[in-house]
């Protein structure tokens, strides 16, 4: 039993007391208490240790008091246990070595049992669940299966995407094929997240916006559209959509079944809300970096944020992206308790 | 006299016997005869000296048949004449070794007389002007100055653009003070441009997207505005205003006075003729990955835009961003052959 159900009933249009909110990224590097643990050991290995990956996930929910715990992870677990060799070093980023650049390369991606391949992750579920003792929910997320498939073929960070674009545009059978593995993957993961206790989940397609609509389409929603689809079938817990950069196709989520719209800071929330008209909850928008100001500033971007809403229900109050590293917590801790506040019923 | 005044007439709205076609950085790396001009000297010895600038600005005029000239320099060349030290290296693109970020750092920028401090590129284009003889327009360009700003704030490329993020929110009225130093530097350098031979100009405001809708208005768009006001007052040339991500915020820049408005690959051409609205004509829009695919993708991608924009007046064909350098410069011709046979009125 939840004693905070605020988030689901937020997924759900439901009536709520306040506007629930947490924030991506939120247990992280902006953290102190983050820190102390990764100075003992590396990011990955973090992901890996099932009591420290709970134990840093409960972090801002003590520390913030945010209305959800995100299970700490990483997207790119996936595609390591579909057999891609993956190092993340500081300051560099994430780098597989071995990227994906023709159909041999795709042919060594397996298709995967999550219990056994990514059980680290469903142990630091059930064992998150435990120590929260239903204080809040948990959200399970993954990666779109278009997303991790930028960084599988272009190997590292990226700034011109030519890799990924080249691959789409002149290998485009290969692409779809891995496409649709890494959704049939992906749907069998949050599944068993969701049978590990995780009660809504979250698909993160950092990279959607790289494309222009049509194929955004083709390329990133159709495969989002796939993972809901499989997800409704076996389970009710919510759906949160989450693709950054892609403006006004933000109406074309509402053509998945997915609960919730995660919004970036770029789209005017008015316009998203006339957009996705009442067809799913949204969740978002805030510009990151407002945090960087002062609190009068924060308070005012909030506001924005909450009056365009109204007091409707269907909203749950997030960051547009990732809390920046270099974010000051107080900041946060100002921004969460001010919209707990605010946004009393 | 211009003997292809295509662009200019395609601005205005006029009547064309074809759509003309320019692409953004096609005086650049992904020509071997640039390539060979650039072993002898480096990027910026390249933009000071006039002869050899505009050689390669001619370049593409010549090898690929475009139907416009566009001065070969950079954006950072502005922030260099106001006082900033300015490095281009291989590869790790331009760096300011000493950023912009206080009070004491903005009041050493310089209020600038072109005709001084940027007289090599006015040189260059007397120089173009001379050379092509009338065979195609030469279009000036400089950076926005939020743009600009961005760059002198975070001092070299950056992915999480926090720099200019803490000071825009931190120190607003240093920020705007700049930004409106900015815009007048830029109207005199656009105006000096004009009177040495540009017969348009474009600003690129690639970081525009990088801010939510409401400070984008805040602080780009009103001085981009102010850049078109200034600029109204003195030429009848056409302007073209370039603002990347920015979705449909595009609809806000026809509250300038501004003659085109460049179209990222991000938005769907056809939402961005309804926001539009013939307020102004459009340029843009094709994913310039587009060109690593085979012909027939190109065609069926140039056959979209240009089956959505019809047989209407004020419509440029180019890409929504730069050339990728790793371009094959057969695939450019064949789209630019491709786009003028199949436009033909």
């Amino acid at each position: 039993m939840l004693m905070n159900d605020l988030i689901i009933r937020a997924c759900k249009k439901q009536d709520v007391e306040r506007t629930p909110i947490w924030v991506m990224r939120q247990a992280g590097r902006y953290l102190p208490e983050y820190r102390a643990i990764r100075k003992k050991v590396s990011f990955l290995e973090l992901c890996k240790t099932p009591e420290l990956a709970a134990e840093v996930t409960i972090q801002p929910v003590d520390i913030i008091g945010v209305d959800a715990a995100i299970i700490f992870s990483d997207i790119l677990v996936v595609p390591e246990a579909m057999g891609m060799e993956l190092n993340i070093e500081e300051g560099t980023g994430p780098v597989f070595s071995h990227p994906i650049r023709n159909v041999a390369d795709s042919e060594k991606l397996l298709r995967i049992d999550p219990s056994v391949k990514l059980k680290y992750v469903l142990d630091a579920i059930a064992l998150t669940k435990k120590e929260l003792n239903g204080r809040v929910p948990i959200i399970g997320f993954a990666g779109s299966p278009f997303t991790l498939l930028t960084y599988m073929v272009e190997g590292k960070t990226s700034k011109s995407f030519s890799n990924i674009k080249r691959f789409i545009f002149q290998q485009s059978k290969t692409a779809h094929k891995i496409l649709e593995l890494m959704a049939d993957n992906i749907i069998d993961y949050l599944l068993a997240k969701i049978q590990s206790g995780a009660d809504l989940v979250q698909i993160f397609d950092t990279w959607g916006g790289i494309l222009s609509p049509h194929h955004f389409e083709e390329f990133s929603l159709q495969y989002m559209s796939k993972i809901v689809e499989g997800l409704k079938l076996k389970t009710d817990v919510p759906v949160i959509l989450f693709s950054k950069g892609i403006g006004s196709s933000i109406e074309k989520l509402t053509q998945t079944n997915t609960d919730v719209i995660g919004l970036d800071w770029s789209i005017d929330i008015k316009e998203a809300i006339g957009k996705v008209g009442g067809k799913a909850a949204l969740q978002g928008n805030l510009d990151p970096t407002i945090l960087y100001a002062s609190e009068e500033v924060i308070a005012k971007e909030a506001d924005r944020i909450l009056t365009a809403v109204g007091k409707n229900n269907g909203h749950i109050f997030n960051l547009g992206h990732g809390i920046h590293p270099d974010t000051d917590p107080a900041k946060l801790k100002f921004l969460v308790d001010y919209v707990k506040e605010k946004s009393k019923r």
